[in-house]
């Protein structure tokens, strides 16, 4: 059965996804500072949760993660393009990132844009490649890409992580409010995270069920990733998370600690997580790191 | 043959795609204000010289305009994101636009950066869908819509306007210089125009060496309308460009009159125009349209 440690599966998984992203400005594009922008974000030690997730998913599936390592790379670009325009100063106004300075305060906020809107767009250009493939020899076929482009955009943009973020700006400042919280988490991660998911069985071109399981799997997971995320921001330190602990509450951000409390959240990621293995139920031994991932998620640190 | 003059075609294609535009936000998305400030740039007067150019280069390769108005105000959306992050305080700082306030001046920058990012995805999930022609029953085949795609993401990224936009930023306040100058138009404005016109004749699947000519049309074409763009900008009036005129100069941009001069670039307009003619031999009165507007480009005033 190969490695059944889930975070040897992680680490192995994050090699070949960090082996893509490192190789594919090799040579690097033109002008030469938005290439290193653009790199900086990219390789800034990110976990590959995404990717490692549509592999998962793939190999549920009953693929060879090998196969489909470039497309479940895209899913990178488009989460580092979200982080760098959050970081903003006219969004979430960050200095620090996973320990280190945030893109704009290395390359200035118009690079940083420019390198945000190149990371997305390059994301549709490699989900839209047909022959980086070819090597072995898998090749999913232009109708299940085209389905996987549509989902993704739709995750990406307007019914979802910019929809989420948008709301979530609108929302600084503003007491909690359940519906209006459960939209922005739903919206701003969960969707992204889940078309993660649904993206690896697409590309296994799996029977409808079995893609709908997954999407169910998927929603679960990438919400609890969210609450989950929320409670550690207020519980672990500065060192631990990268980037400055509590800062959600000082900006008034609209979280589930803010709304029920650390305790009730807590529960709540547990629920999700119940939620989504129950999604699994019907799938063979070949989900086990879907199986693992999720209670990974639920006991991570940052 | 229908409409001969080229004012009325333009304006006839025109309508068309402001018909789908408008439409496509009924019902508004969520949050509203996102929804509000996307629509409030795509409905701002627009010439729509991207989707009528690819509608043309469609009609000359025997298509009927009607089939094809989604996907090519897809087009129309990726230049709207565009316009939106240029004119940010970051990059141009400009306040004006079409003569009225920039995207940012209403509704804030934050919902601005949300605003293109939104539309610039959403575009591919317009490229992506598969089921919004069966009015007509038309269906372009799976593996045309994903080169598509593929071309477009490259020429709206990387290999074309965040690369182009990218070397403009880095490029104020230095001396003009042919080389870098050349980077920036070609990789700026015409690789988008350029896509436009190629995206036509792949969506009407012409035969490869329809393709090849047609992409060459649009490349000259596309160069030669930031050429014309650069000369107005020093010859004609605020009030008429619906922006501030000199504007290019006062920012110290790189342009083809700040090298060349203003009589040597209209020059290369011309013969940019006449490049552009000459890849449409072969092509029979269908490709009328076409032909007119490059003549019709060359003359424009803003």
């Amino acid at each position: 059965m190969g490695i059944r440690d889930i975070k040897e599966y992680i680490n192995s998984k994050r090699e070949l996804v960090n082996a893509f992203l490192d190789s594919y400005f090799t040579p690097p594009i033109k002008p030469i500072k938005l290439n290193d922008a653009m790199v900086y974000s990219l390789m800034a030690g990110g976990k590959r949760l995404r990717p490692i997730l549509c592999i998962a998913s793939y190999e549920a599936c009953g693929g060879k993660a090998e196969e489909i390592v470039s497309y479940a790379s895209a899913l990178e670009f488009i989460h580092t393009y979200s982080l760098i325009h959050d970081d903003l100063p006219a969004m979430d106004n960050d200095d620090l990132r996973r320990g280190r300075l945030t893109n704009h305060k290395v390359y200035g906020e118009g690079m940083a844009i420019l390198a945000g809107d190149g990371l997305l767009t390059e994301a549709f250009a490699i989900l839209s490649t047909t022959d980086h493939c070819s090597e072995s020899g898998f090749m999913p076929p232009s109708s299940s890409l085209l389905r996987i482009i549509n989902s993704v955009a739709k995750a990406a943009g307007l019914h979802g992580m910019v929809a989420g973020q948008a709301q979530d700006l609108l929302s600084e400042d503003l007491a909690p409010e359940e519906q209006t919280l459960a939209f922005i988490h739903s919206h701003k991660t969960a969707a992204l995270i889940g078309v993660s998911v649904k993206m690896g069985a697409m590309l296994a071109d799996a029977p409808e069920e079995a893609i709908i399981k997954l999407t169910g799997y998927g929603a679960n997971i990438g919400l609890a990733f969210q609450v989950v995320d929320d409670v550690l921001d207020l519980t672990e330190s500065t060192e631990t998370l990268g980037k400055p602990s509590g800062s959600d509450e000082r900006k008034k951000k609209m979280t589930y600690p803010s709304l029920y409390g650390i305790q009730e959240s807590k529960k709540r990621a547990e629920s999700l997580i119940s939620s989504a293995l129950a999604c699994l139920e019907g799938f063979d031994d070949k989900a086990w790191a879907l199986r693992d991932i999720a209670a990974y998620m639920l006991n991570r640190k940052n």
